[in-house]
């Protein structure tokens, strides 16, 4: 009885539970050492691996400090890693199709990395029970690590964030990164700009399922995969993927020279899902052989470098006070078209002059 | 003898001849009346507003605050204008096809302006006889006002002095602007970001002609039209036409719901175009409508007012000195993989505070 009365407080007083873990992890955080911290995640510690990425998650400044530690380290760790994305619609069964090919990519590369990247996700940073249902086979498999977005982020700071968590994790020796994205926004054009492999999920149908996606991202597709291709719906997807293929025909072909590859396949029922991971393997053989890999992580790289810089350029100066004082007013003469965009944007750098 | 003796200098010493237009043009030029010259244009002179757009396209400091003077008027006098870009792959028929839509265009309204796209061209400002050639019925039209591309001039240049010259042009009567492109690089996104309707022009076959053509180009078309289906390639054009018409409703809807429309066309027998106008006009009447319109050039102005201050900060850091002297080896060292972009981002930010 009163071992049952101690342990009552302890699993329902979440708030007295929390403010001690909290400070546990306050504690424990101070006490970092990033060499240590490093080795550990070379090592293939997960816990280790966890933890660099809450570091490089953090907008305390000490953190920073030992995320960017991390982050060099790591890029002197540089493995052949293949980094895949991801992209549907909701509802086209995403999750479902990452665990089933996860299987197959297991049995032909070492460890597999699952990231996402959604800009709208209100999870907080430790809670992966989500994904973690979602995937549940992968994520009680020891080779696989699985990572949600971080959350109440602006995609700048969610695909840095996501950048710098696959150097980690290929410093951990996960030679596959998948990169998840939600298919939203922008979100798939920084999911693109860091994955060595775009795939497309659709549903079998009529193109309604497009209502999502935004224009461009179905060119943006090394390999479209038409999912739930099951018993009822076969003679539907099979339609959709000969509809697809000869579309792709008719858009302008791809930099590398790669035929955009259209395939069905049911993750839930795993078919056509070892057919698809053989096909994004030859995609990757591809690119190596004709050096397009380095080439477009080259491009990849350079983006994110004056992405930023851009980024950071347009955040100094919309915060700018005067610029703040005076925008809203500027950008309603301009859209009532009292004075050209161009005159606009020229008072709006003037004021900031005079000040 | 003695006459064909003075003429030949005269045809033949370019450069004494030029010395004297030249200063005859500074000489008029210094006369410039904003006033005056405004009043002409609004009038319809043609002449009045060629200078004008010249006074735009010049770089000189007294030559802006007159262009700033003319734009701030001829913002005032809104007309219902309808902005049309057209593009496509080079050979693909562009001025034929607009020479031909031309005469069908005046049938239902009142002026037509032809402002031509092309970063690339070294056309210099005087010489349009090129385009003058290309459109020969037109440029004899008295309702038609036709005018290259500013030479010598960055995208970013080149976009704003064609948005400064529509609105120039729809001061002086001008209710209907087509906006060519050459359809290489940027251009497209350019023009369609300053039109309402934007058209495709493409050739019959197999999709070889897209090689030109920059990915996600046919997903922003509004119409497209499968050009020189004439005779001997009528069948190869329907087939084209079915083909896009297929693709189409695979790719995510238009934002205003609007079906684009794929239709054969030969410019050169003038066949199909009358009914391309009326996809035109049907396009366009759906969008006063639908208030998408308005909605379009709402979210337009505030594209290039924010274009030009993104622009402006972009210029003003990688001229600053510092950072042209280091950009490079940083660069370098991202692309190498010895730093991340972000840290790479930082140290160049880190390099101008120190200075």
């Amino acid at each position: 009885m009163s071992s049952d009365k101690n342990k009552k407080p302890k699993s329902n007083d979440g708030s007295l539970k929390n403010t001690k873990t909290v400070a546990k992890l306050i504690q424990k955080r101070k006490t970092i050492n990033p060499n240590q911290l490093f080795d550990q995640l070379v090592k293939g510690d997960r816990i280790a691996l966890a933890k660099a990425i809450t570091v490089i998650e953090s907008a305390r400044l000490e953190d920073q400090a030992i995320a960017q530690n991390l982050i060099s380290k790591s890029l002197k760790k540089t493995i052949k890693s293949f980094r895949i994305g991801i992209t549907g619609p909701p509802g086209v069964g995403k999750s479902t199709f990452i665990e089933a090919i996860g299987k197959h990519i297991l049995k032909d590369r070492k460890k597999l990395a699952v990231l996402t990247i959604d800009p709208s996700s209100q999870v907080s940073k430790g809670s992966v029970l989500g994904d973690k249902t979602r995937m549940q086979d992968l994520s009680a498999n020891k080779k696989v690590f699985i990572r949600p977005s971080a959350a109440g982020e602006t995609l700048g700071g969610v695909a840095r964030k996501t950048r710098e968590t696959i150097t980690l994790c290929e410093a951990a020796g996960y030679d596959t990164i998948i990169i998840e994205t939600v298919g939203v926004g922008q979100s798939e054009i920084a999911v693109h700009s860091m994955v060595d492999a775009f795939c497309l999920l659709l549903m079998p149908g009529g193109g309604d399922e497009l209502q999502g996606i935004k224009r461009g991202v179905v060119e943006m597709a090394d390999l479209i995969a038409i999912n739930k291709a099951d018993e009822d719906r076969m003679e539907m997807a099979k339609k959709s993927r000969a509809a697809f293929k000869n579309a792709i025909h008719l858009y302008p072909p791809n930099e590398n020279g790669w035929d955009t590859k259209v395939l069905t396949c049911s993750g839930l029922n795993n078919k056509g899902i070892d057919e698809f991971w053989k096909e994004l393997q030859s995609y990757y053989t591809h690119n190596i052989k004709t050096s397009y890999l380095k080439k477009r992580r080259t491009s990849q790289s350079k983006f994110w470098l004056h992405e930023t810089i851009i980024n950071h350029l347009k955040n100094s100066f919309y915060q700018n006070p005067q610029v703040a004082k005076v925008l809203a007013d500027i950008e309603n003469n301009v859209i009532e078209g009292k004075i050209s965009p161009f005159q606009a944007a020229e008072k709006l750098f003037d004021s900031i002059r005079e000040e």
